[in-house]
Formats: C-alpha cells, sequence, structure tokens
C-alpha cells in the first residue's frame, strides 16, 4: 500500500489569504449590501503598461507563422530576457552577474518554495519572524522544520529572528549558527527596508559560518532611499553566499502574467559542488520555461518606454502607501514600511490581537488587510495594509478607518 | 556549513536532450555548409490555431485595461478552463470526473516531476523500460530509488517493467508490488497505444495492491484506434487509483505556450488522507498558477473552430507519422507505433547500439533523431523518430535516411 509524505500533515490550518477570504465572503454574504475595500493580499490593480501589452501582441503574432513560432524554451530562459536582467538590474548596479547566472522562472513564489529542495533536509533554517509564510511551509513539506508548538506557533528546528519596533524591523544575528537563511529586503510583510551596510554585516556572517542566504528582492522597485540595496550582490562577498529571488508582480504587475528569476552565482560552492549546477539540473529536470510571449514581456519591462511607464506605475502605488501612511499616522496609529515597499505595517490599537482587529476593520469600516499574526508569533499586535489597491479605493479606506 | 542534496549527485551524467543538443551543435559546428533535420526532441513547429491566437490576442487587451485586468488567478486554476476541461475530456467521453478534481498547471512535465512530493520516500516506483527520464530522476531527486548500477543503468529500488518487441511494448504486471506506477499511452518514447482491456488490468491491480497509477495521457489526441482509452478514467475503479496528467503541448503546440493539468479524484485516498487535499496543499503552497492569458487560450482550444482547426493540426503530424512509418518500413527497418501516437520506435540495424545509430544518421544523413538507450535499459538497440517536423522536413529525411 502506498504511503503519503506525512510531513504535509504537520502543516498547521489552511494557508492565511485562504482564512482570509473565507470570512471576508462570509461577511459579504451576511451584509450584502456594504462595500468592500481590499487592501489584504499583495495583488496589484493598475493595466499592464503599454509597452508591455504591445510586445505580448508582437509576440502572440509570431505564435501565429511557422517561421517565428516557438516550441520550448531554451534551459535557462531566453538570452534576450537574460542580457536585459544582467544589464539592467546588476550590471547598472555595478553588481557582476553575467547572464548564464541568471535562471528564468514563473514566479519567485515557486522559486522560493522550490529552492531548498537542492539542500539536504538536515540543513537549519532561520527566518525573520514575521515572515512569508511560503519559506517555511516549503520546509515543512520537506521535513527540515521538526515539531510544531500550537502555543507558540514555531517549530522546534526553525531559527526564528524577531522583527518588532523593539529593533525598527531589522532582525539580528541568530545566537544559534544556521544553514540556510532567508531574508526578504524590502520586507513583505513589515514593509520595512535595511541600509546596504546592514545587509554586508549579513553576507559577512554567512561567509564566516558558512550558511546560505536566500534573499528575496521582490520588492526592490519600491526602493526610495538611496542608502538601501537593490541586490545583494551590491554586498562585497555575496557572490560566495547569496542566492537572489525576483519577481516582475510588482515591478510591472504581472501577478496574473508570471514571470520572476533566481540568481545562482557561480562561485557559490559547497566544497566542490557548484549550487548553479544543481538548480540547473533542477531547472531542466523539472521545468519547462516561462512561455514566450512572457518572456517577450518581461524583456519590455527593460526597454526605455517600459522603464518609463513603469516608474509612473510604481509612484502609483507609493502615493497610495503615503495616502495610508500620512493618513493612519494622523488618525493616531503607530506606523512603519510604505517609503522603500507597497506594504504598511501598523500596531493594532489598545489591546487588540491581530485577528480581532481584522474584524474590527471589517465589520466597522468595510476594509480587508491581514493580520500581522498569520505571518509569525512575532507579528501578533500588528496589522498590513498594502498600496496596490486603486487610488480611489485607498483614499476611501483611509477615511473609513479615520471615522472609526 | 550548509549541505546539498546529495541525491541530485547520484544523478548520471547530462539530461538526455541536453547530450543530444551538445552533439548536434558540435556537429553543425565542424560541418557548418551541411543542413540537418531535427526529429528528435518532441517539439511542435506547426503555428498556433486562429482561434487561440484570437483568444490571446483578447485575453491580452483585457488586460490592458484596469477593469478586466486579472492579478493572482485562482489556486485550483480558472473556473472556465477547468469546466472546460471537464466537460469535453471526461464528460464527453462518459468519465466523472468533476472540475474541482482538475488542477490546471503550466505543464505535464512540471506535474509529472512534481506529484511524487505527495509521497513517502520509502514508497517504491514501478517504470516502464524504456521511459520518459523525467519519471525516475524527480525520484532520483527525492532519495527515493536506492543506488545505481552504472553497468545495468538501473536503480536498486525501482521495479522496471521491459517494453520489446517480444511483448509487443506493453509492460507485464510487475513480480514485485509497487507503491506508485507511472505509465504514459500513448506512449513515449515507444509510440505504442494499449487497448482498454489491457489498462483495465492495470487499474484492477492497482486496487487490489493498493498502488497508485500516475497515468500520463500527454499523446491522447494521437488515438486513432477505437479500443485505445483516452483517459485512465475510462477504467471503472480508476477514481480510487489513479492520477492523471495531460498537457497542451502535443495537441495544440502549446511546447513553447506551457498549460496542462492534473486529476485527482476526491475518491483517492490513502487511509482518510485525500491525495486531492495534499495535491491541493502542494498547488497553494508553491505554485502561483498558469497565466490567465493562456488559460484563456487553453479554454480555446475547446471552442467548436479550436476543435476543428486543431483536428486537422493533429492529422497533419500524424501524416508525418504515416510517411515515417511507412518510408521506414520499405527501406526494410523493423518499426513500430506511429498510429496512434506521433512517435516512430524503429530497432536499429545490424548490431548498432542505439547511440552508435544517431552518429550514423547524424554525419551520414544530417537527421537527429533520439537513442533509445536514452530512455532505459530495455531502449538499447531502438531509435525514436517525431512526426512534429514539418512535411517538407520530413519528406526529406527520410529520402535521405533511404539512400543510407
Amino acid at each position: 500500500m502506498f504511503k503519503i509524505n506525512e510531513n504535509y500533515l504537520k502543516l498547521p490550518g489552511s494557508y492565511l489569504f485562504s482564512r482570509i477570504a473565507g470570512k471576508v465572503n462570509a461577511f459579504q454574504k451576511e451584509n450584502p449590501e456594504k462595500s468592500i475595500i481590499r487592501l489584504g493580499i499583495g495583488d496589484v490593480t493598475q493595466p499592464l503598461a503599454p509597452a508591455i501589452i504591445s510586445s505580448l501582441h508582437a509576440a502572440v503574432d509570431e505564435m501565429a507563422d511557422a517561421k517565428t513560432f516557438r516550441g520550448y524554451a531554451p534551459d535557462l530562459g531566453y538570452e534576450f530576457l537574460r542580457n536585459a536582467i544582467a544589464k539592467n538590474d546588476y550590471a547598472g548596479r555595478g553588481c557582476e552577474i553575467a547572464a548564464d547566472e541568471i535562471f528564468v522562472s514563473d514566479g519567485a513564489k515557486c522559486d522560493s518554495g522550490n529552492i531548498q529542495e537542492i539542500f539536504s533536509t538536515d540543513n537549519k533554517i532561520a527566518v525573520c519572524d514575521p515572515v512569508y509564510p511560503v519559506y517555511v511551509d516549503t520546509n515543512v513539506m520537506a521535513g527540515r522544520t521538526g515539531t510544531y508548538d500550537p502555543s507558540a506557533e514555531t517549530w522546534s528546528d526553525v531559527i526564528y529572528m524577531p522583527c518588532t519596533d523593539a529593533n525598527d524591523f531589522a532582525p539580528e544575528l541568530p545566537g544559534e549558527t544556521p544553514d540556510i537563511i532567508y531574508l526578504c529586503f524590502p520586507n513583505n510583510p513589515t514593509g520595512s527596508a535595511i541600509t546596504k551596510a546592514q545587509l554586508q554585516e549579513w553576507v559577512d556572517y554567512a561567509n564566516k559560518v558558512g550558511a546560505v542566504i536566500i534573499y528575496d528582492a521582490a520588492y526592490e522597485a519600491y526602493i526610495s532611499e538611496a542608502d538601501v540595496p537593490h541586490s545583494i550582490y551590491e554586498c562585497a562577498g555575496a557572490r560566495t553566499c547569496a542566492i537572489e529571488l525576483r519577481s516582475f508582480s510588482k515591478n510591472a504587475g504581472f501577478t496574473g502574467v508570471r514571470l520572476g528569476f533566481t540568481v545562482v552565482p557561480k562561485d557559490l560552492k559547497c566544497g566542490d559542488i557548484s549550487l548553479h549546477a544543481l538548480w540547473a539540473r533542477r531547472h531542466g529536470t523539472k521545468y519547462n520555461g516561462a512561455p514566450y510571449m512572457i518572456q517577450r514581456a518581461g524583456e519590455a519591462v527593460y526597454s526605455p518606454e517600459g522603464k518609463e511607464q513603469l516608474k509612473k506605475q510604481v509612484a502609483y502605488y507609493m502615493n497610495n502607501a503615503n495616502v495610508i501612511y500620512e493618513g493612519l499616522k494622523s488618525a493616531g496609529y503607530s506606523v512603519s514600511g510604505g517609503v522603500n515597499a507597497p506594504y504598511i505595517w501598523l500596531k493594532t490599537p489598545g489591546s487588540m490581537t491581530s485577528w480581532e482587529f481584522f474584524d474590527f476593520l471589517l465589520e466597522r469600516a468595510g476594509v480587508v488587510g491581514t493580520p500581522g499574526s498569520g505571518f509569525g508569533p512575532s507579528g501578533e499586535g500588528y496589522f498590513r495594509l498594502t498600496a496596490f489597491g486603486s487610488y480611489e479605493n485607498t483614499v476611501a479606506a483611509i477615511k473609513r478607518i479615520k471615522t472609526l
């Protein structure tokens, strides 16, 4: 008789956003007349930029003609896209990353879930707390996290690095030495960023103790301050300790288009074994590339028109972030984030838990946000709002919150 | 110090198609004047059908307008696509499969590589020999296959079911009881099919011994004979023992478009645990859906125009299959396949090994095929040609082979 992967059964409850959707649907059913504004899930609302639309139409037309039709894509992704990434995201920022160190994928969620496969199940992971749930959940599925303590909401074999207002939402080097360190900056969910000097400390630490940093830079397009690094490869020594995950979801509105990439430098090794070779083998064996049309859309992100149009799109969302930040502040909330990230992180008022505040906001204001405790125990007492709504909805939501 | 997944190091050599590409590139470099016809990798060459092109353009336009823009897709895939699949591929063939038992994905390669994750690493797999390399390789990566014997080219913990001309390329029930059985019909690489009565024996066997069948039906659109099943759910009892993998790559030319789906019936259980729930959890945690535009393209496959146009496309390739089959036969080769599948499987002449015949064909005729031994030890002495080239190239290739 076949047996299942028992690790799956250890996963507590349902995925955070499924639970939110359930609560919102139930509320709407009971209150069909109430208008609900969703500033919960980090999904974009603005249409694709014209340069991207043009490139998609052109690529579709290529697929209609045998002379320009494209079948299976090259294993790492099309060179036109990898070259554009290497030039714009890396060479342009003084980072030494070659086009053949870039693996094009269908998004950072898949990559951040799959990357753990190339490591031993004995390895110990360290994560920020609060944290994007995918990092921990995929390690649970692989059997790397030990046992779950439901009262503490923590796993026995995971090193948690609390990020709260006490440390200005920047994790401290852990007391116990990890093998794999997940870092995400600008951060989801707290919206905080760290400086290049702070990130350099992490790179130096990882090189010293022999750890790998999985660096999720999905929100780099929202950075507005000069001393905040856009890539971990801006730090000296990162080529021997860091893998970087990038996404087109937030800088170009590709949440429904699906495109991302992972950088694995060839200098990153475990003894003689190159992690680049392992990831290439995984990519070649279990994946068949992002669609040709979508890779062309990714290329358009780096065209002069694309860049110009997307700068405005990011500015639109960052204006929303400012509306939320200033509005909540003037209403007396304790707020952070929103300067280098599209997320605003606020302290729940009084002694409300995150889920109590979720219900309060939904029932009293018809506004949906994300409970901080859904991202980990140190998120308790916090709440996330996103800047990805429309301007009109964002203004309306803040107005409603202010009248509470 | 972090450690890697040592199972990756057990994988012998490089992926079959990478090795072929390397050999072809080297030959072309040394012989830049020679024309090469590729009938090796199973990649399509005909452009997307007009109905699909129209639906892609329309979906791109929807993404250009905030009112019709789509962000993150529903976890299982859009309902419009899952409903079309349930109606056409299942209800239309008398199979009882609900739309919420269908998981839309970016292709059967990913699904056939990922599906093993929901099973215990203690489970023993059975595969046909020869076989599509992804089934075994992904189980190697997961540590499920024991040790490799380089002389026999087999893994100690894998049950091999030889498919040769001795058994008309149909596997026999294994002597040792497996937990997971991979079956692919119409078969890649042999091009053979099995009857509904033969498949029913497998379903009955799996239910009897408590095994799961992973049924890869990627080539079902090429079935021409009436007693060959298009889905394993045509067999009684398959809902309690079978997962089916399907692809749009070969029936609609989506190798560069990327779309597929997996069916996990809710009746398929290990004790109380539903495999549907496990796969849903994996899908929701590690995957973010196929692009909206591509799911609309998939919907167009089932439109009246789409069906009509794709019937012609499949007929075009099957005409190529016939050209290859008849041509090789008249040249004295021993040939099979090509009737219910776009693959032709031939015996190498004399005592040539598969790779010797590969080199011979490349150097003497400029034709690229796939060595049978690349698919497993029982593929030694065989060779695969695909019908996915253009008609002109296919005719030219056979002409060249005939003059050898």
